[in-house]
């Protein structure tokens, strides 16, 4: 988690990291709104990245996962609107278009170009507006285009999200910058998810996967919005070098904290902007046997339609949470868990604590909600970061398309 | 499912059958309205059951199993409005208290009567007012009240639940009833949801037990509102042998067949009370390696928000039927795939197979949507039924204490 001694910026994103530019425009996949981003790294960049567990991989996934073989990346290209998933293979051609048209422009192979779409599935890709958008795209770059480009990879998100920071290393600094997009779909294993983070630390491929792999699971991938996940998440990060700083083994750990703590911050950004969340809710499961059961129960907590629904009605109906922890399929004793809401014991060995209601009331009437189960059983636990489920969640998923 | 000959009525319910009396009033669990259902076997009756799976059981559940190991049977009491669940010790003591308050009104051992509960988790069983309406209950029992007690037994559902057949079998005939209760958190495995079925057959224990254990795997187990499962559910059958049938071996699969009908039809009229529910909804995967990975990937499509939310805005998005499949920890070829609307080819080998907007919009607007899915990779299939997610489901999911 963030270090708390690590300052993390918000008034800057990908192009904090030296030797990086970006530029955004409207293209035409959204309606009159940004929606065509673009990443360069002005020198070939190593790259790494984690992509969705969906077996309906988009095309673009499909694409970016395999250039992440190349030695070097130069670019990041997004689209926001069309998500160019489940479009079979002219799908999978407009994906190689973008990124051999990119490449073209930017004077490298097209397999140093990542690309990635987010937005609705199952319509095709319009390319053509994409490449008649590049020539533009590419004159625009600059490296004040950081904050454009969080907003172009937008969809139903409310606000941009980018986090930064600077960290000193091998006698210089390093700086670390990233954006993500998420809003509804977000779960485990990546789900409606981008995420883009770019440092100009020189880092060796496999240290920069391992490093990125670390900073997704304990960020993108403990955040649930409804319990769906995406054909289309990805988190890909850019190291150039630029710093002029090599990373040595023995600065992995401080330059993975600070990695983490970006993730971890684009990672809460994207929860208080779940579709229609009107609360924060953290689900900590301690005292357990093992940490994937401690898992297994939080996410069920997080994941609960009524759990979720009692949070925006602002009830202490922690008998929802107990029944969702029952059904998880981790065997422990009932009568031996305490809950905890807001730190307040309310829940004593599987039964009510008596705490008074106007005081169960107040807790519930916060926008931050802490629900914390100890099972008394062991040593290991897990947390899972979600949002309520109100009104606005189905208006705004019954009006999509 | 239910073979064609077979007529089911709607105007009664647990009293068709001969030798049941019920009755039912207002004791205080809930505001206003029935509370209270007393189903009675005027001979000691077999009884079988299959209870909740979820860990937090409430104390109901725990003593009705333990009472299912009697011999014979006499009655089931049922209080809606409390589910006298995470009640501790002293929620156990409780049910005992009802159940020996009941056998000593009807002159039988204790363990001769099921109790059940169901409303809110948490809150003390106000056992006083239970016992305080007991002789009166006793005193209204007539072979008329089945209606009522059907009643009785709702919390958030819209409608009381009953089907009833009668079945020539043996050179005589017999009579199968019963009641349910729905509402929220209906999911695999039992969830709040409570059945309650009476035969005038005379069956033996084990017999009884794989017949019902059969029907309720075909019908409340393969239905779901929200994914929640509740810690109060069960399924209790009764054959008290009143029409001198003896259930014959040879007669076995004609009597099954009957009470899989009854039981899902109760079933179906639980998925149509789902709470805020605008649509029917049947899920069905086909072509699938095994009944499990058909059944596995049904459930997160009836599960997902983000299909539900779809289904009430008639939005024909099957990119999200796809998204969900792709989900469910089942390995398939996402290019094999066909998806079916009410039969209408709508994805062909995973990607759009053209049909008209026009088309697909007038489908999503029927009331009853069937989704099925062929992997085109076995000859395994299963169904599961569930409903849509509406602004209503939310709205009573916030309200309900």
């Amino acid at each position: 988690m963030a270090p708390n001694t690590l300052h993390l910026r918000d008034d800057v994103g990908v192009t904090f990291a030296r030797g990086f530019r970006a530029a955004a425009l409207h293209c035409g996949t959204r309606k009159s709104t940004l929606d065509l981003a673009l990443i360069v790294s002005d020198t070939p960049a190593r790259g790494a990245g984690v992509f969705t567990a969906n077996l309906f991989c988009a095309p673009p996934v499909l694409l970016s996962k395999a250039h992440l073989h190349s030695a070097t990346l130069r670019a990041i290209l997004v689209n926001s609107g069309n998500a160019n998933a489940a479009t079979g293979d002219p799908g999978y051609q407009a994906a190689v278009t973008c990124a051999e048209e990119t490449a073209y422009r930017l004077g490298c192979p097209p397999n140093e170009i990542i690309v990635a779409s987010t937005g609705i599935i199952g319509v095709p890709l319009p390319v053509e507006k994409i490449i008649a958008s590049l020539d533009q795209l590419v004159a625009n770059l600059t490296p004040d285009g950081g904050a454009d480009a969080a907003r172009a990879i937008l969809t139903t998100d409310t606000f941009a999200k980018q986090r930064a920071c600077e960290v000193p290393l091998g006698g210089g600094t390093v700086r670390i910058g990233g954006i993500a997009k998420g809003a509804g779909m977000i779960m485990p294993n990546m789900a409606t998810m981008l995420a883009f983070i770019t440092t100009d630390a020189a880092i060796e491929r496999h240290t920069l996967q391992r490093l990125l792999k670390h900073a997704v699971d304990q960020s993108f991938n403990r955040i649930t919005v409804d319990g769906d996940t995406s054909t289309n998440d990805m988190a890909v990060i850019l190291a150039n070098g630029a710093s002029g700083v090599i990373l040595q083994p023995e600065d992995e750990a401080r330059f993975g904290a600070a990695l983490d703590a970006v993730c971890h911050a684009l990672a809460m950004l994207i929860v208080r902007d779940g579709e229609g969340a009107t609360k924060f809710v953290s689900v900590t499961v301690e005292g357990a046997p093992s940490e994937p059961a401690a898992d297994a129960i939080a996410r069920t907590i997080a994941n609960s339609p009524l759990v979720k629904t009692a949070l925006t009605g602002c009830n202490p109906n922690w008998g929802r949470i107990l029944a969702a922890a029952g059904r998880a399929g981790v065997p422990f004793d009932p009568a031996g868990v305490h809950v905890f809401l807001n730190n307040v014991l309310t829940v004593r060995d599987g039964i009510a604590a008596g705490v008074p209601k106007d005081v169960l009331d107040a807790i519930m009437r916060e926008k931050n909600i802490e629900i914390r189960l100890q099972l008394n059983l062991g040593t290991a636990r897990a947390t899972v970061w979600t949002c309520d489920l109100s009104r606005a969640y189905v208006d705004i998923n019954i009006a999509y398309t």
